[in-house]
């Protein structure tokens, strides 16, 4: 599977004559070696893709073999497709980084211009005077777009997880609760299981849930007992996410907020139909975007790839011009706003598939859901 | 305090004839104007420091008064010191940036060279033809160095947190309880009560503790009748940081085990002792580090700064020339680790004073701890 991303990136070396390929992306590391650090913020490792070699550089925290043992149950595993490379305080990645481009005679080398930071990249050319270093942008990004079977699989298991906590956790939804008691009963419930959250949950009740991007951390609004209650959040299953929004009404709704729900599912369920009527290859994510936004007005994407993270190409929106493939993972999330009244929004997680098919993920019930 | 924050970088520029200073960091973007955006790791907010005023870029979920509305109780206040510019698909950061080096008169803006992207720095020197693009290097995070009144108070806070944490979970210790449960379970408590983790908490039990940085995300060692489990976490509040870590025997320990515990307990007492005895302004972290290191032997640094993140500066390391000064609040954390058998971790937050004092502000006793 790994060997298979790398060759596949390989090829797109060749075409853009470059010799070799630097990572520094947290999640474009893990999707090439599936080696992850504890700290996506911090660099504590690099991968350099060669012709011949794939090469992972980082401390003695993580090469240490006491720790790898300690860990294979942590699936920080060190697979032996790659070669490693000890960093310390006396000879960091610089030093390394010379002695391979000798070894291995590189002439040039791609570098993630959209996650190198400039610091960075100066000392880089200082070092590496020789070579010639090339800046590069979504390389790999736009790679992770088309998802392979063991990424579809995990999507798959992340988005049946996240129904399931849904239907546990609708079940404990009472009267007086607030947004971030059930956003933490969500997150309690995911963890517990030894999953994690996709991102931090939005639970926005009545007035709250027409704020499309509503920060729920503080979230103090009550649940009351006629209220509509928006519920945005994804699990991640072994570092793949998921992603779904689901209404849910508290006593019976009334006839203008029934109406509105069903043009809005209406608006959603016809956009699937849509995505799995259209010739792909030719389509672009603006043409699914406009196809939505003839029903509904809302002041965001109609959706956005799903993958390593939350947030990732194909991007479905009014500007994007990124082409849907089989094999890419997308959500569609229409919404409706009505200031401070309340707002709705439905979205799934799906697969775009081959011959005309989409397989939606999320299999959460989207009839009005009244508890 | 913001103000002061402000006035006191604009001192930096002065010196360093700067007339204006790009803000990409999300952290020092939160230190200096007290505006968080929701995701640390994309780019949703920008700050320009100018001679006259404070800009804030963002876009309308932020911008918007029905969301300020609903955060002001999430603490995302847009504050009336500084001027807010609205970003759009239209007007870009860069847009604004032109405008305001026109308005201003604008002939050298700093940079973070050490968070802004290669790219990113590309496309600011292309749309800012006009203008000098000078990269800098920990400008801001050397500042955050020295913590005011308003961060010690929180800093504070977040250690008694965790000091309490810590008393409650040891409580609830059982015999067959796995590392990442009792990691958990810590993390269940802080959140609870509307706090947060500093980092994933290391709970390691008996080998596991060896591994100065295990990771407990899978750790399914348990704890038995006789086990030594080092627990190492911090609690976050309202945005700052706690960092401590204690031994807790299961069972009485050995004597060999008592004995290097009193050791380790010993080191770690007087490197504090030394700490509040030196001639600060003239010390710096390889000073502590190497008086800390001459009673023992560990892989990894005496310490370091703590603050909106859990790794700040001053560094306490065997290479550090970070200078000791009133204000810093650091961590003071040696170990000792035997292969195969355990290792033990004894660490407090300090906060470093006038007048040859230091505060330990993670209060809770180092006493060998049995349950």
């Amino acid at each position: 599977m790994l060997e298979h991303r790398i060759n596949k990136l390989r090829k797109i070396l060749r075409e853009k004559n470059l010799d070799a390929f630097l990572v520094s992306n947290f999640y474009n590391i893990l999707y090439l070696t599936g080696f992850k650090t504890l700290n996506s913020d911090e660099r504590e490792a690099w991968g350099l893709i060669t012709a011949k070699n794939v090469y992972l550089f980082t401390d003695s925290r993580y090469l240490n073999i006491k720790y790898q043992k300690s860990n294979i149950k942590n699936t920080y595993q060190i697979s032996n497709i790659f070669k490693t490379k000890l960093i310390t305080s006396e000879k960091g990645l610089n030093a390394h980084l010379k002695e391979i481009v000798n070894e291995e005679k590189i002439k040039k080398i791609g570098i993630e211009g959209d996650d190198l930071k400039l610091n960075e990249f100066n000392k880089l050319k200082q070092e590496l005077k020789s070579v010639e270093i090339v800046p590069t942008e979504k390389l790999i990004i736009k790679q992770r777009e088309i998802k392979d079977e063991d990424e579809i699989e995990k999507i798959r298991k992340a988005c049946k997880i996240a129904d399931e906590c849904l239907t546990d956790i609708i079940k404990t939804i009472r009267v007086e609760q607030t947004e971030k008691e059930i956003a933490f009963r969500i997150e309690f419930w995911l963890k517990e299981k030894g999953h994690d959250l996709s991102f931090y949950p939005i639970v926005a009740i009545d007035k709250s849930s027409a704020i499309p991007h509503y920060s729920t951390k503080g979230g103090n609004d009550k649940v009351t007992k006629n209220s509509l209650i928006l519920v945005d959040f994804g699990a991640k299953y072994q570092d793949y996410c998921s992603d779904i929004t689901r209404i849910i009404f508290v006593g019976k709704p009334t006839d203008e907020v029934v109406n509105i729900y069903n043009k809005l599912f209406d608006a959603q369920t016809k956009t699937l139909q849509y995505l799995a009527s259209i010739n792909l290859r030719g389509c672009t994510g603006k043409q699914i975007d406009q196809y939505c936004r003839e029903k509904l007005t809302y002041p965001h994407s109609t959706g956005h790839g799903v993958g390593l993270q939350i947030h990732e190409y194909p991007k479905i929106s009014f500007t994007s011009t990124d082409v849907l493939l089989p094999n890419q993972v997308v959500t569609i999330e229409p919404g409706v706003y009505l200031e401070n009244k309340w707002g709705m929004r439905i979205e799934d997680t799906v697969l775009i598939k081959e011959n005309k098919q989409v397989e939606v993920l999320t299999q959460f019930s989207k009839q009005p859901l009244i508890v």
